[in-house]
Order: C-alpha cells, then structure tokens, then sequence
C-alpha cells in the first residue's frame, strides 16, 4: 500500500475530477509487477496501467489500491472487469468510493470469486493523496486550503507595506512544489493590482514545472492593463465564495489554494468555505503592517475560529503549520 | 551531571543574585552519595549540601556541578576549600564561572592534587538552568523572556477586547509553573487598569505555589485604586526599559518575564532588550483586535527583528514557540 500510495501521490494534480489513484499488482508470489497511476481525464484508470505493466504475471495475484475499484462504465471501461480478467484473485484498497455510481465494486469482484479488503491505510490515504478528492466527493465543493506567509505577530508587510521576503527561501519552494500539484489557486483584485503575482509553478531556477494551476482572480475591479494574470486567469466577478466555488467545481476542479489577501481570506471565513490552514511562519517581528486576515466573522473570543493543529514542521528557519477548522 | 542539572533546576528561582547550581557527589565507586543545590543568599552554596549529605562518603570521590566551584570569600566560604578538606580528587564542572572573582578555582583546586574536567553538558547547563543567571553575570542585566498567548493571526483579544481564555488550560498550568521559577514578571499601567491580574505563581486548585515573583509595573499612571497589583507591586515610573532593568538588578533580580501588554513589549524590543521570547500560539483566528506587539521599530520588511526558533512543542492544543533574537 505504501506503493500504491506513492503512486497515488506522483499523479495527484493531473487527474481532476478523476481522484488521483494508485495501484500496484503483486503475482502470485507477492511481488510487485506492477505499478499504476490514474491518467488524465479519459485516459485508463490506475489498475489498467498496473494490468498493462503487470501483463501475464497478474494471473493468479493482488491489486493493492488506494480506492475501492470502479464497477461503473465512465469514459473509460469498469476497473472490476479488467481486473477479473486480469485474473486477479485478491484485491486490497484503503478507500471504498464515496461516489454511489462507482460503488459496488466489491459486490462484482466477489461474485467473479475475487476476495476484497478495504480499510487498510485508511487514515494515511483519506489524509494524503485522496485527502482533497475525497471532501470534493462528499461536498460537491473544491477542497479549500488557505495559505500564507506571516510573521510570528501575524503580519504579511511591514509598516510600508514591503513584504518581500516575510518566508524564507526554502517555504518558497515548497510553495512551488505545492502549486504543482494543484488544480487552481485564488487571489483576491487588490492582490493582483498590490503584487501583481503570476501563480505558477516554477522550479529554483525560475522555469516552469510541468503542470500549472489555474490561477483564479476574484473581485468586481478589472484587472490592471499589463497584470501577469490579465489573460491567464479565470476572472470571478463576484464577493460571494460560494459562485467561486461552484464555478470551479464546475471546470473540474477538486483542489485549490487560496492564497489569500486578507479580505478574500476573510470573505471564505466567514463562509467557513476554509477546510484547511497551511501558515508559514517566520520566526521574525513586525510589530504593524497588514494582518494575515481580516474579518473572520469574530467579535468576541467565545466566538474565535478555533482549528486544530495537524502538524507543525520546520520549512528553514520557518514554521509550517498545518491545522483544520473544529465544527 | 544529569542528575546535577535536575538539582540545579530544582532550586532555580530561589537563589538571585546567586547562580542555582546542583551538585552531586560520587564515592570512589562512582555512586552518587550527595546531592545539593544552592541555598537562599547567604546559605551555603550547592557543593556545601550535597558533601554534607555524603560525608566521609565524599574521600576520594568525585564531584560532579554546574558551575565551576567558587574559590573566593563572599558571604559564605570558598566551595574549593571544602571540596578540598572532604577528600574529593576529581571535580567535573558543566561551565566555567564567568565571574572574575568567583573564578579561579580550577588552580586551586589543582595545586591541592584534585584533578579537574570542564564542559560536560555545557550547552544543556546553558541554555537551562543557568541561562538566565549567565546573561546577568555577563551584562550586569536580568535576562528578559517575552512571554505572550495570542492567536495563530498574532490577536491578544477579539475586536470587543474579550481575551479569555485564548490559551489552553494546559498553557495557563505551564505559565503558572514557569511563575513560580522566576524573580520578576513586568507589566504596563494600562494592563493593570484593563485586566487586574494578581500575577501570582498558583497551582491548579488556584492556590499559591511556595515561590512567588516579584510583580513590577511600569508606567507613569497611578495604578487604580483596589488593583490586586497595588500594594504588592513594584511600580517603577519610567518608559525607559533599561531603567527598569538596573533598578531590578539592584535588587538582585537575574530571571525575568515580560508579559506586555503590546505597548511595554514594544518598548523592550526597541531598546533591544529581549532575550527570549516565548509564545504561546492558540490554533484560532481572530480576524480582528489588538495584536501581540506594537511598534518594535520596524517600518520595512528588511528591517524585520529576525529570531531564530529554538523550540516548538505542543502545550494541549497551543503551540508553544521558544526563539531568541539574531544579531
Ligand atoms: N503573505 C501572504 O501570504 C499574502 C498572500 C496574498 C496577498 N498578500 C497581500 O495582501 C495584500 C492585499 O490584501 P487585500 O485584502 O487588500 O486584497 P485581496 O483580498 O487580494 O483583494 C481584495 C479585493 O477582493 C475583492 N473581493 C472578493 N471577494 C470579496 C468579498 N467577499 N468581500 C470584499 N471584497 C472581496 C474586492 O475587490 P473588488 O473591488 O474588485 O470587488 C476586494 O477589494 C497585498 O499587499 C498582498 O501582498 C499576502
Ligand atoms: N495575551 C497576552 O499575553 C497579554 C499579556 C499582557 C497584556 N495583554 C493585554 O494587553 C492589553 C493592554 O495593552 P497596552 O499596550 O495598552 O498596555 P501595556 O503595555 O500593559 O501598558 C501600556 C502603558 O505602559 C506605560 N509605558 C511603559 N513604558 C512605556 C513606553 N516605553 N512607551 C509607552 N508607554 C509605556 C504607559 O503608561 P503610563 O501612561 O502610565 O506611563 C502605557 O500606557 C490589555 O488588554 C491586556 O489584556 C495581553
């Protein structure tokens, strides 16, 4: 499973709305043959590449899948077919699909006489590579992740309103490296008219890597002549989180970064369309400047967002914090 | 010098102007068989304890402290003396004694035959017990903690000023804990006025812990009539942070903690005056209301008080972030 995962892992951000899922074949003998992972929308799912590379030595073996395989026909044929063809006689997955047309997987691989374990690294897969599909599975809504950078006392600029660099070098790149595994990211007008950001995914040496979010721009205003971001982005005219969400949802899209500034960050608070926090923190004091968010719906401290915290690491000298929302 | 160290901490906060040292003496076996920490001034020092309870044990065994012993007359008589007179042949200390007068002891403890190490456990010696009272000896000047709980966006209260509680129980217990360690904890007139606090060390049932800082106000204003802090404070009128520090190194106070409000931590980190800071950072966003400092003399970003995170642990759900500044 730790294969399969780490399959799952390396296609996650190509397959959207198909969830990013790996598999591996073992033959007979419990070794691996194979190793697959979903291909972009309309190509073969994470079995049939496993299959294909397992060829002959899948007769008589073990898929081990990240999620419960698909039993429906799609754009592409049903997984469950493939395998019994296959001769697969064990299946393990972590997942079963949350999605009701692409359950009932099990009951077609039992019945061909193929045994079926679920359940096995649940936590690692639903928190992990599936973690964004799975929510987008059971709302109907993008995962939302909301990102920043601040100071210690919570700031994005300083006084002047300089804010390069708050984080250092090596969050940058994590940045990066995220936003390459991402279907889109938000900023709020101000942000593209204050830093006039392109939002993509670039390696240290400033190229860009393969794949690009979608860079979303969100507010009334027009986008200033010369933006990076005036013919690259897709334009939400709108306050409301919701008309963002639903219309990425309708392109397709299951995970997003919303990067903020603090008014946009504010408006998906107080929508509590926010499903978790990645902070940034640099050990550093600003002491005035902008705050990381404004306006979260709070008045009083019975009333504070509260999150709890999932993992803190070191980025550097920075402090990532990673935490989701109590309700 | 593990167990010297638990010794030392042991009796931390107790001992100003005095070093807290821990002794253990070992018998020629190499079985501890005297333990001691330093006494209230004018008590006899750690080494002193810790032979008495070993006795005609100590003959030929070896001692094991801190602090490098102390060879002068104060108020008590040279520890090297009695080390000497008990028949040790083996003294191993963590730190030399910054003190010019106080040192000395390695020659003398060599001419009467007892062999000496030097460094074993230097850092954790440094940077634990004896932190604080190191940075005294060395600049004449308490060593200062900026202690503060705020919310993960750096807000000490909501928008309508209500601030309790922002941190966890388990952060209040630890605070408390760590009060009843210290010599002095500093608060401005205005947190008198809005907050009342008795800044007493208590233990969970709300009783007072044996130890108790010295509470210290600063600010011009008369505190209010009925304050908890009015007669048991000392109320130091100035706005000058270095003022503040030699009138309480006068009185023999090595171990302080700021706790602001922001106007007061302002003041500190602009005089450059913060040794340590140790926050307290609830998982909860506030989105609006006073933040954790004000005006640290920063108006651009690369001008930022840079720190270095020396720790972050889990304190219930808050973070708990130690860092020191860079320079
Ligand atoms: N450190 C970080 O992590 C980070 C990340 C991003 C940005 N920033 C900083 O944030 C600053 C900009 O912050 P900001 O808060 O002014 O900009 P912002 O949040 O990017 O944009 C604010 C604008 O978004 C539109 N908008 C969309 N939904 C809204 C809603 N529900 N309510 C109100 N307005 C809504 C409005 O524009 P219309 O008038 O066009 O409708 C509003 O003026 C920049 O200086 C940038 O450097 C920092
Ligand atoms: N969450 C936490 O960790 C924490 C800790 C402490 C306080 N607080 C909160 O902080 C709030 C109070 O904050 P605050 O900033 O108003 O109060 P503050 O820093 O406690 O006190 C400010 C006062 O200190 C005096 N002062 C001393 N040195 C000064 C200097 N160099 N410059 C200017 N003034 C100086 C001034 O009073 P004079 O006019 O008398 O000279 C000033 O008005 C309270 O609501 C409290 O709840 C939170």
């Amino acid at each position: 499973m730790v294969l399969a995962i780490a399959e799952s892992e390396r296609v996650r951000g190509t397959t959207s709305p198909n969830p990013p899922v790996g598999c591996v074949i073992l033959d007979r003998s419990g070794k691996a043959v194979g190793f697959g992972g979903t291909q972009p929308p309309g190509g073969p799912h994470a079995e049939i590449m496993a299959l294909k590379e397992a060829g002959t030595k899948a007769q008589g073996g073990t898929a081990v899948v990240t999620l419960e395989p698909c039993s429906h026909y799609g754009r592409t044929p049903p997984c469950t077919e493939a395998l019994i063809e296959a001769g697969i006689k064990h299946v393990i997955h972590a997942i079963s699909d949350p999605n009701p047309e692409a359950a009932g997987g099990v009951a077609v691989l039992n019945e061909a006489g193929v045994t079926v374990e679920s359940g096995l690294m649940r936590h690692e897969v639903s928190q992990g590579p599936l973690r964004a599909w799975l929510h987008y599975a059971r709302t109907g809504r993008p995962h939302v992740t909301w990102k920043y950078a601040a100071s210690l006392d919570g700031r994005i600029a300083a006084r002047d309103g300089t804010s390069q660099w708050i984080s250092s070098e090596a969050s940058r790149k994590e940045v990066h490296d995220m936003r390459a595994k991402l279907d889109a990211i938000i900023v709020g007008t101000n942000t593209v008219k204050k830093d006039d950001p392109a939002l993509t995914a670039r390696d240290a040496d400033g190229m860009p890597l393969p794949h690009q979010p979608l860079p979303v721009v969100v507010g009334m205003s027009d986008l200033p002549d010369g933006a990076k971001l005036q013919h690259t982005a897709l334009h939400l005219r709108t306050h409301d989180p919701d008309e963002v969400l639903s219309a990425l949802a309708e392109r397709g899209v299951v995970d997003v970064v919303l990067e903020g500034g603090p008014t946009v960050a504010g408006a998906f608070w107080r929508a509590r369309r926010i499903d978790r926090v990645l902070a940034y923190i640099a050990p550093a004091l600003l002491g005035d400047g902008p705050a990381a968010v404004l306006d979260v719906g709070v008045s009083t401290i019975t009333d504070a967002v509260r999150l709890t915290v999932e993992d803190v690491t070191m980025s550097g000298p920075d402090l990532r914090i990673s935490a989701v929302p109590q309700n």
